[in-house]
């Protein structure tokens, strides 16, 4: 059986085909947020930390860390910080420290810079995951010594040199590439999590259907688990998350095991709660009766952030009915 | 490539792995509705067209019609009425009329009563669904000769004398074997859909897994479509279209081709019609963004079973954009 092994200082996950699918918080990401760019180009950490606080009281149980900032600023005034390589790999270990201080769950190192990567793996206590290797000859002969040194899983996405095919053979060829270099250097397929690629589903009618077809042949003939940027099948459609609702219970169903994805969204979460329960990895339900606890301050005008966040607050603070007792009293 | 073919008056309903999602509408039952059964005593049809109007609106394309009706005032005075040989034929004649008179849809003629049954397909122009057959010997012997009279498809449930098996390998056998007698009868495959039968999750950790698994035997070795009371799986549980609204696209994602189902439920419908366009079955998504434009007007208070008819008049009227200009006007 796969399993895929991940540590906090202090917290074991693990990513399988009998375990509750993994949800990696992709908020951390200063990519494409311009806003988390200038603050961390200030050094304000304040919206990493609530995100991390709300992304795993949400449920999130692994924390991606992607550290590609663009320093608007500081590049006007010093020509170093155009250089990615010269800004992501001090502030990879400010991120990593700074998550780390506050929340205890495995983290993701994501960076497209070798030595944000490296600097991530220093930083990070127990086994992270890391945030990408692809079918490209530079970057797989950079990245899996990396894995090797480190002994730490890592997300193989189905890209190559010839760029991201529409072949869902091709894209099977290139994760089963990987996965036979990684075997080269000694490291196992179950520390390999491929991502087979999900397409917009408005611009390619077969977008969903490659990817249930697809995890069910990564499972059943590579023997890996798989994840997904899960949003981008919804890319430039009304109500995204209706679909991302339903593609993340079809893809469960199909053999996905984790995605990277926001996990402050209610209603994709309430999906992958009902689709452990249903998969049979929510003893009992009790998961699923927890959250629609949750779910029912979020109708009282809470947010489902805030809800969560109390109702982990409650659960850890072993002070079992007291939102109840102080609603009475 | 297995087509079921059902037909109304005027229109066809495939149900096949490369079509949209068969719902097949619940809600015209009288069993467990004493409020209906108490106006069909009464000769009162109004609920019954009313549902029909709302569930076709909804995205109903099949009507199931039972007629198991308790006609308790009657059976006070006359003791005939305890009998359901004696209630229903006449009932379903009546049912199947009075909804057809107003709805173009296919029908799924459903009773235990084999008069009622014959009734219904009687009565049903086109070419209706039956329900059901089972493995019980009895029922095999009665059913199976109507559905080969009337060149009918019918719904065979996986049961048989020794009643509903835990055992997902003996609810297999049991729906291999009447796919044979079938095929005794000169009865196709294609014309036989089978229900798994769905357990309550809260009651059975694997209930889900079991329908999954089944459903993708059944298509993969029989060559059958399929169905389900899809509700059954959430019973007992706390917010249970959550449950449904999951189960559903991870049924579907599985190789389940129809469902009897409440259709005047949004979220499970939402689910449905976002499986239908990931399943490359709704072209150009359509289907979905008309269902997002209609659940805009719930938003704003409206029904979903207001908004579904509102929808469907403005398009079935070619007044395309009306309710646009009217609001602008």
């Amino acid at each position: 059986m796969t399993r895929t092994v991940l540590e906090s200082k202090s917290k074991t996950v693990i990513i399988g085909f009998d375990e509750p699918f993994c949800v990696i918080g992709e908020r951390i990401n200063p990519t494409g947020r311009k806003k988390l760019a200038a603050e961390l180009e200030q050094g304000d950490f304040s919206t990493v930390e609530k995100d991390a606080l709300e992304q795993v009281a949400c449920g999130a149980t692994v924390l991606d860390v992607n550290s590609g900032a663009v320093f608007s600023n500081k590049m006007a005034e010093d020509p170093r910080y155009a250089d990615n390589n010269f800004v992501e790999p001090p502030l990879m270990k400010e991120l990593v420290s700074r998550i780390q201080a506050i929340v205890d769950v495995p983290l993701c190192i994501d960076s497209s810079v070798p030595g944000a990567l490296e600097n991530g793996l220093e930083a990070a206590e127990g086994r992270p995951l890391l945030n990408s290797v692809t079918g490209e000859e530079e970057r797989l002969e950079l990245v899996l010594p990396l894995v090797k040194k480190y002994n730490v899983p890592v997300v193989a996405i189905s890209n190559d040199d010839t760029g991201i095919s529409e072949d869902p053979e091709v894209r099977f060829a290139v994760a089963k590439k990987i996965v036979e270099r990684a075997a080269d250097f000694g490291i196992p397929a179950h520390d390999i999590v491929v991502d087979p690629l999900v397409m917009p589903v408005g611009a390619m009618g077969s977008a969903g259907l490659q990817v249930f077809t697809l995890v069910r042949r990564l499972r059943d003939e590579l023997g890996v688990n798989t994840t997904c940027g899960a949003s981008n099948i919804s890319f430039g459609l009304p109500n995204r998350h209706g679909i991302n609702g339903a593609f993340l219970p079809m893809a469960i169903a199909s053999g996905m095991t984790s995605a990277i994805m926001n996990p402050v969204r209610p209603q994709e979460m309430e999906a992958i709660r009902a689709a452990n329960f249903l998969m049979n990895n929510d003893e009992s339900g009790q998961s699923w009766i927890k959250h629609c606890k949750t779910m029912e301050s979020v109708k009282d005008g809470t947010s489902f952030a805030e809800a969560a966040a109390a109702a982990a607050s409650t659960s850890s603070g072993g002070r079992r009915g007291g939102g109840r007792r102080r609603r009475e009293g």
